[in-house]
């Protein structure tokens, strides 16, 4: 196994997760969520999308979450944009930090953007012009797609490395629907630094077939430089089908923790935001485990 | 990442999964889910357990499982004791394999075996002589004891290796409670050949934090000869706090095709099992994903 390091995560529950919950949460308790994040050492919540309020309504009060969340030093207020009109409105919002989306699947592109993936290329560059802050793209379906199957992998690095030259901060590989195993995992991430160089790398993964942690201890061993996770593990895609909850929080925290990697965040705070989530979305138990099982005494570094 | 290869997958849901449901399934039942791991390609099932009915009473039919379930060429029904008079009861029964406890720890062991470890030692020896069938041991506790914490990795080792010269066939490293993670598992799982060269590496994980398939994966790149897994993730332990359940038998099997890894098991037919079995314990969602997420038809290998 590679040497343990340090990894920043990500918490894309206010965004990822929400947007697919039954339950919406106010502005203020969305507010909430990113300021306990924030709270538990997380130095980057993707607090909202920028997205046409009537394609996700749970995010229809973008701006005013992102007003909602004082900016400071070390806490870094992302939004995801799908085109250059979520970059206006974030700007004019004030975030800190932007994630668009490339789809490597046109079926799915053509329906999560509704643009073909030729022209997302196109948008991006123009997002980046456009953009007062970092830009990173995330690339979804880069495991498979739910409509087209699989994905090769030479495409997902070929896509890769045509938005790699626009500008752009970081480039995450999502796996959408939650098909990956780490081999696969292993072998993108290493490939990304080849064909975009000096670009930071983030992974997303969906723990719908139990792979989510496994990909992600591959993703640290190939040098991974941010993964996303959602407290409680919540989430989904809206149009992906039976697509479920990302990994969770406490637990990849956990997971990376009794590996010797640092993340800067407090395992007790996290445990105590989910317990948290878990009564705003009604009580029922979300897909994490460590809020059930509890932190474990043993000889873990921190 | 280490080089795929072939892998056994036992299944220990009708020992380790009933053992602690609310819920019991009949003989009948229980030496049909046996039958129906079988059917799928698993080439070993732990079947029951030998153990006093009043200890674990969902056992407490454990001759008549056995004998409901038919003997045959690639059907290698394994048991549980935890001591002479289980080897003696299973032996009368006839299965055709065993499988002993030996705990990392004195509380644990004490709680669980009614034993000091040393005298479980002193028990194994006997046991082995007793036995008529391959005896493996099962190293409880490996990652962590629910009573005394951290269990220092070279205790599990020297326990390993006090057992390797008594003519065991296997070794299994189980993480009782679920607190393993994967650079532990790759220490131990490598550590085994060096203390009991010969001796077969298994390794049971509970998934009670969301490691335990992260744990998996780092076991097969250590080289693990069997892994254990339960239908739809059933199980925990009636002596372990808050322990719950294995991996499932289904989400490894796709975690291992996906990488590559062979296991000789049909993948469609084990999530099947995995709808029979929630049908029979009530109907509940068991924790296993696949079943409810489904196959993916990418390029997975067989």
């Amino acid at each position: 196994m590679a040497s343990p390091r340090r990894v920043e995560i990500v918490e894309v529950g206010p965004r990822d997760g929400l947007q697919n919950e039954s339950r919406t949460l106010t502005t203020a308790q969305k507010a909430e969520y990113a300021d306990r994040a924030f709270a538990a050492g997380v130095g980057r919540v993707e607090v909202t999308s920028f997205v046409h309020p009537q394609a996700v309504p749970a995010m229809a009060d973008a701006e005013d979450v992102v007003a909602g969340v004082p900016p400071g030093a070390g806490r870094i207020r992302s939004a995801l944009v799908l085109n250059l009109r979520g970059v206006e409105r974030a700007r004019a919002a004030g975030v800190d930090d932007l994630n668009c989306v490339l789809v490597a699947s046109e079926t799915f592109s053509q329906r999560n953007q509704r643009m073909s993936v030729d022209a997302t290329v196109a948008e991006i560059g123009r997002m980046v012009a456009a953009a007062d802050v970092p830009l990173g793209v995330t690339i979804a379906c880069a495991f498979g797609c739910p409509f087209e199957g699989a994905v090769p992998e030479q495409r997902v690095l070929d896509l890769a490395g045509r938005v790699a030259g626009l500008g752009i901060r970081e480039i995450s590989l999502a796996d959408t629907i939650g098909v990956g195993t780490p081999d696969r995992v292993s072998r993108l991430v290493d490939g990304l630094a080849g064909v975009a160089p000096g670009v930071r790398r983030r992974a997303h993964f969906h723990n719908t077939r139990n792979t989510g942690y496994a990909n992600a201890v591959a993703a640290v061993e190939a040098g991974i430089d941010a993964l996303d996770a959602a407290t409680g593990g919540i989430g989904g895609c809206p149009f992906a089908p039976r697509a479920t909850g990302n990994v969770a929080t406490e637990d990849l925290t956990y997971l990376l923790h009794g590996m010797g990697v640092q993340t800067g965040l407090d395992l007790a705070a996290l445990i105590e935001n989910a317990a948290w989530l878990q009564d705003r979305l009604g009580g029922a138990p979300l897909p994490g485990q460590l809020s059930r099982a509890g932190d474990w005494p043993g000889d873990l570094a921190g």
